[in-house]
């Protein structure tokens, strides 16, 4: 690893200590770090000479009264002391600056190998009142910033708690943001496209139904975001490694254009509880002239720690079926009976219910699923709906709602396990917790033993609801501190982690590569549920994916749900081909085939791709992208010298052109082409489909029509 | 178990629906329960012909947003279910009476059988306009009534959320009450006796410092509550089997002489989540016109389950000194360092700061104690501040505060474990929690294990300071809920809990008899951090302890605090002989020899009584007893024929006049009679003491004098 460290002392001369700049390594970006009058920290960024964030404050806004009262005099009550300012009367103490430029492997991925490179500040801040010290931290890439607070031990800086951040991303103008409405309690929101002065007018329209919301400002929005200037130029604002702090929003001042974060309070308001040394996440802003560049950036990745487990031999990528569908479109139930009102769980005697013949989890039909998963190359089945206490578990506020080991009395899960090990498949184990987290939490040492006895190495987790510990939110510190802490006990058992409804991803799959996948955003579900927006997956690879994969649950190829349940008529607006490529636009180690099986036997060929595109990748190369409108993306296969190629498409017919000169010089190719037929169409017509087989080299360019709502999956295959 | 069951049908009559009678079972006590207008239920007690307690209504409020969605329709927001009454609108739909007469062995306790004795009604009432369903159960027995509020698992009542108990207790007067200020996270405070009318004149002084305390109402006061008619009618308000619901407290309407229940809230201001069948804890009123009876009462533990531990043989009761008056005088510390602002469990590295010298738990000092014990036949020895984290344990909002596990540098847990097992005594551990109730659930399972693995039987733990979740109150249903779990965990490992700080114990120990002890009132701490009203310990029995034992911590010999350390120059306004009788008249099957063992080496003849006294009966006989003046109590040994004496003054010199007439006839005994000298005085003169051996029969009847602030105590072996 070549470090360089560049120590500069601290700076005498005023004209220097007010502005201090970074170069990211190829220039094309100049942050420059100053103190506004009043000692406010503050920067702004200018891309390939331009600005692209005016000057921007920084800091944070403490609680005034922080509690510390001496054993020794329990008359006195809590001393208040207003030292609530980490936003003013600064002055730069020293500026440290260092370079970095190494590699690393991630254990899955994109890529087999990240670059990560950058020019760092970190620039040491003392606040002569309240004589304490707090760091700046910025580290500049050649595709964007990123910048933290630090807050080294310190007797005047020890305990103390958040009320805001204050951190600014000033916007040159009004641009275009692609924002879903900001919520302490959920993402699954359709997104919108509008300009920042729009946002107010819209947000409540965007703000539809959810199991738990919490909306908190007319112009509050949520990480991470997208924008793109008049200017062709686009812009990500995120996070990365969102560890021991309350996740953070956006609201933006739409006089000033300028958004502030906004964190996730707790049940008292308060918004992050501090014990130095200590620091907050990374803010991230990406920017590139090429909405490629956004999707290729590595920025949220490298900000991560690296990885924290040492043998990581049981991680592996996971393609699954599952009984899930049948369940989510109500053609089958999670519950068992309806005999009951409620259940209490350790109480109830299922045996002596009458269940209601609707069950999906039954052996019988888990057989069908590790059957055709075996039959078809599947690494696992999910099952949902497996354990007791699914009559009652969600809009009741129930604690000991599971126990996460108890299965009904139609699925034998011991049969089942060793059908499936039989049939080298496993079956994918399902944490409903539904938000009632100390319940979870109670239960999880034995849930994560019940999963190694009985040949589990995977859990979904689910916070179907609102949090219980009452009052608590699904993104504040609290939670934050609950989905880390159940990661890591989960990696003490070797246990992969797919949390839904839990906080978006910041790229600690980095550190804790165990963590495969998050929902976090409006998923697959909601095509049986309400709608999705045609277009709505060309717009998450440049918003939700930056932080890391999503389990979106890809595969509808019965697009008319009338045919899985005739009591939910409603269409999958969505062809068969935009279904393939969302295997390769929303990159996942974690991909499931969401329809049930007997939906992929008319197109066993169109399936033919699910089961041939691989998971982790060696390369990957964006060669179109639109946001909100379309992503192409080749990827070429670890071990081996294959590519696959996937394009998503929007609301636009549109012709997709892209040059093969990706591919070995020299090389011979067999390309398989699954694409939209002519006359297929999201909404009216959207099994049709074509699969043309094509020799290609380097040197080819393929013309490929897409559909409105379509797209195409390409397997190139060596000769 | 003779069970006599009477079933009275519905009652067509307006004039009997409308009032119910029940008899305690030597009809001194007349319960009448009846409709008001508008279909409100009530009840009124009549005690030997005359009311004690007037017309007072029942019911609850319920939360009128109930929260029920439909999973297939997400765009409907929660419904508004306007069925909040819980408290109106009822007919009688049925009645149901029995009685009972049996008698049960308690595990330990202040006699080896106990006679449940009453008879019941419970009244089914319908309440049409909501077409569901609540029993009220009334138990009354020859010392006092029982009740409580029964949901049957019906559709129409089913999930609810309580936001008030509406119990009523109407007073016939402006009684004396004996009280201390309603609190949502304390008890200890000192007890006030003043007419129900000065209440709210006199609310504010009582409320002294807390490191956590929640005030909620100028007239609200806590369980027990002790009352004295102007014609010499005592009266106690509790409550018994408190679990899975929120703690009680009473606010008094003192227009109308009224209180009423007021439960403690979550963090959302809710008091109760609720899921059919399930039941409200028992409201209990116990009532004597002799003060005796109300110490002799077991209502509290009668109207708890029977025993569910089936080997009880691990629960014994525990005679123990400890490493802790040090720190509570100042003289020593529960830290080990100075050096640190703060630390981080797992992080910090103890071995490389500089120890201040003056941590209470060294290797060294606890080897004293174990010696100490050993020589005089104590069970145990508590050690405070043995493991890591002290530095910052408290104010701080901390939430990973300690492990529970690792101990410092300077406590060898492996040798003193040893040591002490060959001498025949074990260590007590200790578990503060700093109240970071996440924190320590989430160690519990491997801090019992660690016990259980170094031969600790018994743990005191601590709830020091704001709950976390914050929000939470220490009484507040999530937390009774998180005791009970501990309780359960820890029977699981056979492990005895002595719960400080936690929620005020209901009888319980009935049920779960590993919990030897609470403190949950003010404890002998406060003699050496601020004061303790002279008479506190003459209150206790007829309050706090009637919901169980209290971990009082008697047998301080060093009634100046300088002498311990320099720097505390408080007195202990208590005499010897007090302190002694306090293992009498506190009776508790945990008690500790609270001080140094250098206080009691001048006083060893004093000490012996500490040394003889049983902490498990055969049979209680209360002599005397006056709340906020004096209690004398008598019990006999288990296996043997001794009796041990204890009488407990207030302020005010007094002579006690007891006749032995409990021994048996006949029999010839001799008595060491243990009392104030005659200038002894808990101010001016607290050491001054007689020890006088005497021959008794059960003829004999003894006149001692006490001092103010004195006592005396007695060890009667027969000959």
């Amino acid at each position: 690893m070549r470090k360089t460290l560049l120590t500069l002392a601290v700076l005498a001369s005023t004209a220097l200590a007010n502005a201090l700049n970074l170069y990211s390594p190829d220039s094309t970006f100049v942050m420059e770090f100053k103190i506004l009058d009043g000692g406010i920290p503050a920067y702004n960024l200018n891309y390939k000479g331009k600005p692209v964030i005016l000057d921007s404050k920084l800091g944070l806004l403490l609680k005034a009264d922080q509690g510390t009262m001496s054993y020794d005099d329990l008359s006195r009550k809590n001393d208040v002391v207003d030292k609530s300012s980490l936003y003013n009367g600064f002055e730069v103490k020293s500026v440290a600056t260092a370079s970095q430029d190494t590699v690393w492997n991630p254990v899955w991925g994109e890529e087999s190998e990240i670059r990560d490179h950058y020019n760092e500040m970190a620039v040491t801040l003392h606040q002569k009142q309240n004589d304490r010290d707090m760091v700046i931290r910025f580290r500049l890439f050649n595709d964007g910033l990123g910048f933290r607070y630090e807050f080294p031990l310190q007797y005047n800086l020890n305990y103390f708690v958040i009320k805001e951040e204050l951190s600014e991303f000033a916007m040159t103008g009004d641009h275009w943001a692609y924002w879903i409405p900001g919520d302490y309690d959920t993402q699954e929101y359709d997104y919108t496209k509008s300009r920042l002065s729009e946002i107010r007018g819209l947000l409540e329209a965007a703000v539809t139904g959810n199991l738990s919301q919490t909306i908190f400002s007319p112009t509050g929005v949520q990480t991470s975001l997208l924008l793109k200037t008049d200017d062709g130029i686009y812009m990500n604002l995120h996070e990365a490694a969102l560890i021991d702090y309350s996740c953070m929003h956006l609201e933006l001042d739409d006089k000033n254009m300028v958004f502030r974060s906004w964190l996730t309070p707790d049940a008292m308001g308060d918004k992050g509880y501090m014990q130095s040394p200590c620091k907050s996440p990374w803010r991230t802003i990406i920017v590139s002239d090429d909405a490629r560049d956004i999707l290729a950036s590595r920025i949220t990745l490298n900000l991560n720690e690296p990885c924290k487990i040492e043998d990581t031999s049981w991680i592996k990528p996971v393609k699954y079926v599952g009984v899930w569908w049948e369940m989510i479109t109500g053609k089958c139930e999670w519950s068992y009976t309806y005999d009951l009102p409620s259940v209490k769980i350790g109480e109830t005697d299922y045996t002596k219910v009458k269940p209601h013949g609707k069950h999906g989890a039954t052996t019988e039909n888990v057989k069908k699923y590790i059957d055709f998963a075996a039959e078809h190359g599947f690494d696992e089945v999910l099952v949902e709906g497996w354990n007791v206490g699914w009559e009652d578990w969600f809009g009741h506020s129930k604690d000991f709602v599971f126990d996460f080991v108890t299965p009904y009395p139609d699925f034998d899960l011991p049969y089942l396990r060793d059908y499936a090990k039989e049939k080298g498949v496993k079956i994918m184990m399902h944490h409903e917790t539904s938000a009632s987290v100390r319940n979870y939490e109670r239960h999880l040492e034995q849930a994560l033993q019940f999963m190694n006895d009985n040949n589990y190495d995977a859990a979904k987790l689910g916070y179907v609801g609102n949090i219980i510990p009452r009052g608590e939110k699904h993104y504040s510190q609290w939670m934050v501190n609950h989905y880390q802490y159940v990661l890591e006990q989960a990696a003490k058992h070797k246990v992969m982690i797919n949390a839904h409804e839990a906080v978006r991803p910041t790229g600690i799959c980095r550190t804790w590569p165990n963590l495969i996948g998050n929902e976090a955003a409006r998923g697959t579900e909601y095509y049986a549920f309400g709608s999705i927006k045609t277009g709505h997956t060309t717009i998450l690879p440049f918003t939700r994916l930056i932080g890391g994969p999503m389990d979106f649950t890809p595969g509808l190829f019965q697009m008319d749900i009338a045919k899985v349940n005739p009591n939910r008529p409603v269409k999958v607006n969505s062809t068969i081909c935009n279904q393939l490529s969302l295997y390769m636009t929303l990159y996942s180690p974690l991909q499931m085939a969401a329809d049930v099986p007997e939906s992929y036997e008319p197109y066993m060929d169109a399936f033919q791709f699910i089961k041939d595109v691989h998971l982790d990748w060696d390369k990957s190369v964006y060669l179109e992208a639109e946001p909100f409108e379309y992503v192409t993306v080749a990827r070429k296969v670890k071990n081996g010298e294959d590519w696959f190629v996937g394009s998503t498409n929007g609301e636009k017919k549109r012709t997709s052109k892209i040059k093969l000169d990706f591919l070995t010089p020299g090389a011979k190719y067999e390309a398989t082409i699954y694409k939209d037929g002519k006359k297929a169409d999201c909404y009216d017509n959207p099994t049709d489909y074509v699969i043309e087989k094509k020799k290609v080299t380097s040197k080819t360019t393929l013309k490929i029509d897409e559909a409105r709502g379509g797209g195409y999956a390409i397997t190139i295959r060596k000769l």
